[in-house]
């Protein structure tokens, strides 16, 4: 099979942010030189995959005015809103967007640590350890539970947080997403009330649409949910389940305090709530920091860790950690679904975990963020911005800008300059709404082009 | 960490089968003496593992009796039976013992090829080519329709099969199982019906009750579907969807004929049915094997395929081929529920098949497959079986034998004879059912121990 022409790599680029939707139908592609000065291409390059796109039907040229999009891959609309997939479009929508990847934009809006920061961790380093475990690992499904070095081995990193589990009461999974899928699968019902944060982690919001869940989102403060609404929300729909992030909260950054986690476990238990404590950013965090989970010793918690953002997101390996019960009933979930999780990769974690250099890795990429935390919000009070709360090591900070009252018309002036933002409206429980924040990444927050921005709006 | 003993992982895997309930609550466990011969572990082994079971409250020593088990992890009661967990509680009970490891069982009840079968596209050889790909396949979400590579080699294949598709018609997927999945969520809301095959793959049996659809199952005859029963189940439930196994279709081994094919794809026109192949049998069979999806050329077919039987389950890579338009769909749900599939065994995958060693590989598996067939319909002569039909190479044989009714009763006659089976009423709609047939994995037919039972029963 030959290799696709640079001018086709190109081409299918472009057609690819025209059905995800990043380019709409009638918008403007950006002229023959703008495309050569964001992405480095030369003009022959640049010409022949716009014609290809023309000849595809795509795109067309309008003389004297440069190339516009002409067809958009549609969307059933012969169904009704009850579909849940249809109630899922908004998030289908944000997602897509979020997902288009052009390496000409900068990483400002992405939700990773740059991969620089993670490659010390080199998966191959450690591929002969993981082969010499055998061929069940090589060529079978896993036990329903999830690979026994590896829970062994999630036991003492919890037991590291002040939170002492058996074996049994873990159930590893395909990632922190799949944990919370199967979490919805076994507790909600189509229409069942939920709780989320808002704003929030909108990939969750997503599952709970598709599921048909009814949602109510808690306002995020900097030191946790608001514990007011979150009583009248319960009060008045009577859920069953709260999914919230502790700590280095999606999107704002922001750590539950102690005082809040305290209180709102004493909410969950005079309300028979189960939270759902997601832990994604854990090793991103000093091993002290506080988890409702360790409090409550996941009497009416489910804990939800990941790999994705500290070792690779490419392995899909997550886990939870909740009561036995529960886990049982979970793992039943998980092997009805998939029978089993990815013995491979979760064994290729357990390797990693049981590197010594793992520790410092975590230390290292803690003291990156550290510095970069702090840098970002240097630049923050430089360019002016009002920051929602001040971590000291923290992913994502959530800023608004001077003179800027619609995130959403900021991300597109943006991208026209070649940056990509994540702008505040897509963590919201309702995405057509308008949000003057931003969640901007600590590791890219430097970018010239972005700053340049910023100043020119003041 | 310090690596439990050998009695140690003795106990846990007596545990374990006691929580999944292949050990239930007062059953005899084997006596030292057959555990040891079946095990090949010393007596001081067995005798400490069983201390510890008996210390951790699980089983107890009955005077001259031998030792009984004490306790099983209940299941919720509290709760309805319109929860879709529950409903699905008779999959899960048989999935669970399914998934039990003993390795001093024999795997005639298995539903994978021997791992020697698959030793020679050992996946650490390919490890250095998958490395090369780059920072993105190591550490990064992957996109929404999966591995750019996977997807050109998948083209190839399906072309082969005469169902030429373009890279838009195909998205990878976390296995066969999950491909299922996000067609049910896409299409199925609870309470639609659906139908599936009876006998059928009963893990997607599970995934439909989760789902809440209700599921109704066309008998299936060794040469397909009966259309008679097909055709009177959609005029009375109106289903939009047909899951179904067009060749080495599991659990009966039988392949669809040409005649039946035709009729079916017309039927589905008739009355605007979904058929969804399962084709995870595929790289067994001979690439001109009929499939549904080529002759209706996926206009109304969606095809699923795998790569856990030929290559590694423990990766997880799956696809799905439709038109673009229900490919898009699907990728969303996928993208709601995952982000993305698994960058890193996609990309393994993509290595191997690339490999001109593959093709080698699948050559010496079919052959493999042809000769234990051979030998295996031999053998059910010898032993006075009837068999459902006669494939030329099939993983699986459906067989009964001379005075047995019930082969749920033969199951567990063989069990405590170290031998697994996979009872016929396993694969029913109606798991209460009573089955006199048996799924017999060919690679393991074989089995001394397994035939000396049939013939004494004789």
């Amino acid at each position: 099979m030959s290799r696709p022409t640079l001018a086709h790599q190109v081409a299918s680029a472009i057609a690819q942010q025209i059905t995800d939707g990043a380019l709409k139908a009638g918008e403007k592609l950006p002229s023959l030189r703008e495309y050569m000065r964001l992405h480095g291409h030369s003009k022959n390059t640049v010409i022949t995959a716009y014609e290809h796109l023309a000849a595809d039907g795509l795109i067309e040229a309008r003389h004297g005015q440069g190339f516009f999009v002409i067809k958009r891959v549609a969307h059933t609309s012969e169904e009704e809103d009850s579909q849940p997939y249809n109630r899922a479009l908004d998030t289908i929508w944000m997602m897509r967007q979020q997902f288009v990847r052009d390496p000409g934009h900068s990483h400002l809006g992405e939700g990773f640590p740059p991969v620089e920061w993670l490659m010390d961790m080199r998966l191959d380093k450690f591929h002969r350890q993981v082969v010499r475990a055998g061929v069940t690992t090589l060529f079978r499904y896993g036990t329903r539970l999830g690979n026994a070095g590896l829970r062994a081995r999630l036991v003492q990193k919890l037991a590291d947080y002040a939170l002492p589990v058996s074996p049994r009461q873990l159930v590893t999974t395909l990632g922190a997403n799949h944990a919370m899928d199967l979490i919805i699968r076994r507790y909600l019902n189509p229409g069942d009330p939920v709780l989320v944060e808002d704003p929030g982690y909108y990939p969750l919001f997503g599952k709970l649409q598709l599921q048909g869940a009814r949602m109510f989102g808690v306002p995020r403060e900097p030191d946790g949910p608001n514990l007011q609404a979150l009583e009248q929300l319960i009060k008045t729909h009577r859920p069953r389940l709260f999914f919230l992030q502790s700590i280095g909260h999606n999107p704002t950054g922001s750590d539950l305090s102690p005082a809040k986690a305290h209180q709102l476990l004493r909410i969950a238990e005079t309300y028979d709530l189960l939270l759902v404590e997601n832990d994604a950013m854990a090793d991103f965090k000093p091993s002290s920091a506080i988890k409702l989970s360790a409090l409550d010793q996941l009497n009416r918690t489910l804990y939800v860790g990941s790999f994705s953002k500290s070792v690779s997101a490419a392995l899909r390996v997550g886990f939870i950690a909740g009561s036995k019960q529960r886990v049982e009933e979970l793992a039943d979930i998980k092997m009805i679904l998939h029978n089993s999780g990815a013995e491979y990769s979760e064994r290729t974690i357990d390797v990693i975990l049981g590197e010594g250099q793992f520790l410092r890795h975590l230390s290292r990429l803690q003291d990156r963020l550290r510095h970069a935390t702090a840098r970002g919000l240097d630049l923050l009070d430089e360019l002016g911005a009002e920051v929602f709360c001040r971590p000291e090591q923290s992913l994502y900070l959530w800023a608004r800008f001077p003179h800027i009252e619609d995130a959403n018309a900021l991300t597109r002036h943006c991208l026209t300059q070649g940056v990509m933002l994540a702008p505040g409206s897509i963590f919201s429980t309702q995405p057509k709404s308008t949000s003057p924040w931003t969640r901007l990444n600590v590791a890219y927050l430097d970018d010239p082009v972005f700053c340049r921005v910023i100043r020119e709006l003041r």
